[in-house]
């Protein structure tokens, strides 16, 4: 097979799809998203048996369970697919919505259009419900996409895109808005990395590994986040309940996501109050504390952070910890250590929230709440295709508006420039 | 000299002060601007000297007269840096502005604050007005700058830095906002491009290779524009007039701009009504046309336009023509032709106008206007860094919007996650 060729096929015919995905009605794309997520539940039967093909061999293949569990598709999993589909449709669509125009000194009317981006090209492991999931955003937002799942996955991925060019067919849609690399080859994900002319923007969903590798070889932009380095930090003038209460649920609610809370900060003058209910607190949940001298004064038997703790990502039921002097000494260790994408203040002074809220450059900074909420649906947006941690283009959690962009709109009666 | 060395520390001097200039008031940073712009004029004579030392030296090494003039600061360009500067600082400060809180079902509040960018590289040739200019918009969109302009310009820019630096100090503000790099060395270039770590975004201005060369070695975002390959439709139902007369001020006003019309369709219905008048025009102001067989047959003797031509950006008094059987056949044309940067219609037709301006995927797509109109100070963006025909982050003319982000504001009240 000569990849190059295959995925370049890819690309013309994705390309020719985006044009007419883009311009088509919102109707005939809520239409489709629900003719794809009725193909769905109709194949339920077949994806589950298709599915524990792919489970078995990478069952044989030794794939630990975790990952195993993520590549299975049970009967909940299928119907939160089509849900998931059918939601989309519920979404409002953006495209071709525009802005106010504002009248011009020589006459012309400027606004903006919300466009597509054109092609996506999707690049994810495991978890095949990723297919509909990523497929149907896309669509919704008017772009064709590419996508290239794990190859542990591939039959189930197959047999999800079937459905999904089945559901566009029917709704007189190209079935070539979504299209799914077919070949487990190596070399594919590096040939689609390259093939800018086509893929106008590329979305790695997956371990740290995978988004580091599409990061430096992508010739286009890349929608991304690496790490989720989160903090919470208890200010002077915080509410003891509430850091008490957001200080445990930011940590223990879930342990292996992104806005988890990885290191808690808290102000010295009311670090002995809140660490005397919050230690033990996090020991009954067996979650391990690595602080610095001063909280293990308080603590007693804890681990020492080190700067390599602070800048560890643990995703597990491990938290660093350091009590500060101040706002300053907070914002400064955030600066240092945060990955930029949640960090959340506790306070009720106002001056300190703003500075807070204003001078933390993370995607998402917050007051008074958990970090657990970074999430596109908790921030409404309906669905997220991941979180963003740069600041180019899309920032935070990315639904639909993520996935598109503005063109200028100027309307003129006959006007000429002098 | 290290200039590995040597741009790093510039990286890490620019991300610190680019921390300061992040959150620093509104009336500071136009302090600065107006500062900036007093040392400009305080120092004019200063400039001129030194600026014809430039030239000097640039008439010895036998630089083209056309870039001789781009490198002549004359009292009047000065005088006109200044302005600019000062017209910068009575722009709207978009930088800490929130967008409307939305209430989530969990209680949250949800918004999305304006941030700077960080750092912006900016690399540009021959002209020195631009270190005052770039340097004007990034400070005011609370980014801080590294500068790379042509060699040629080397002791003017750094004349013009200079006073940019004492104004900075002047307000209190880091001088560190600004920076020139000092050497000619090419590999300084490169050095720049390489340091993702620091600088999170480029802009090259300058020609075609200096573009290319910098999108092929940024390891981040670039904000730029290839080509501006623009096309004027005149539809069945054009106000012949007005299509006349855009036409030909979007030819001729200015041949050597990115927003100059290169190639011009007319349906067939109008063709001979339109060129039997527009034709003597061309003729008269010297325009070379390229036309297709149709419209030779009209105009007479005219060379046949190749595939080439119209793919050619001539930024010179030569243009491309061809006669089309309708829409469709002009949108096809564009969609394979245009470089994306900015389209016309002319048309008193509403559903052809709205098809136009919904399915051509250009940065700017105009209704009954003269493609000379794509430019920041015409759309009200006060001024603007460059025209990005990319979709991605910033299309069209890009002002201050295009050099910041936003980030995602959270208000709770103790909000956990459940």
């Amino acid at each position: 097979m000569d990849i190059n060729k295959y995925i370049n096929e890819l690309g013309e015919q994705a390309y020719a799809a985006s044009r007419e995905v883009a311009s088509v009605s919102t109707e005939i794309k809520n239409t489709a998203l629900n003719a794809i997520a009725k193909e769905i539940i109709k194949n339920k039967d077949d994806l589950i048996k298709i599915n524990d093909q792919d489970l078995q061999t990478a069952k044989k293949s030794g794939l630990e369970t975790a990952l195993l569990d993520r590549l299975e598709l049970t009967t909940a999993r299928i119907d939160a697919m089509a849900d998931g589909l059918k939601q989309v449709a519920d979404l409002e669509d953006l495209i071709g919505k525009t802005t106010e125009y504002v009248e011009q000194a020589s006459g012309i009317k400027v606004g903006r259009m919300r466009v597509p981006l054109g092609v996506i090209g999707i690049i994810y492991e495991s978890r095949p419900n990723v297919t509909a999931d990523a497929a149907g955003l896309c669509l919704k937002s008017g772009n064709a996409t590419i996508l290239r799942g794990g190859s542990e996955a591939i039959h189930s991925n197959q047999a999800i895109a079937n459905c999904i060019r089945a559901g566009l067919k029917n709704t007189g849609l190209p079935e070539n808005a979504v299209q799914l690399i077919e070949t487990t080859e190596r070399e594919a994900v590096g040939e689609l990395l390259r093939m800018s002319d086509y893929v106008d923007v590329i979305v790695p969903r997956g371990g740290k590994g995978l988004i580091e590798r599409v990061s430096a070889e992508a010739r286009m932009p890349v929608i991304k986040h690496l790490d989720g380095i989160c903090h919470v930090y208890i200010d002077d003038e915080a509410d003891i309940e509430k850091a008490i209460s957001i200080a445990y649920n930011a940590k223990t609610q879930r342990y292996g996501t992104c806005n988890t809370m990885e290191c808690l900060l808290i102000a010295r003058s009311q670090a002995k109050t809140v660490l005397e209910k919050l230690g033990p607190m996090y020991q009954e949940a067996e979650v391990e504390i690595r602080g610095c001298e001063e909280s293990k004064k308080i603590l007693g038997n804890i681990k020492i952070a080190t700067d390599e703790d602070y800048a560890t990502e643990y995703l597990a039921p491990i938290m660093s910890l350091k009590i500060v002097s101040n706002i300053d000494e907070a914002m400064q260790h955030i600066d240092k250590f945060s990955s930029k994408h949640t960090d959340t203040i506790v306070t009720e002074n106002k001056l300190n929230a703003d500075r807070f809220l204003r001078e933390v450059d993370s995607s998402s900074v917050m007051l008074n709440a958990s970090t657990r909420f970074a999430d596109g649906y908790e921030y409404g947006l309906g669905a997220e295709i991941g979180i963003s941690t740069d600041k180019f283009h899309a920032r935070g959690p990315v639904g639909l508006e993520g996935l598109t962009s503005q063109k200028y709109i100027v309307l003129g009666d006959g006007n000429i420039r002098s």
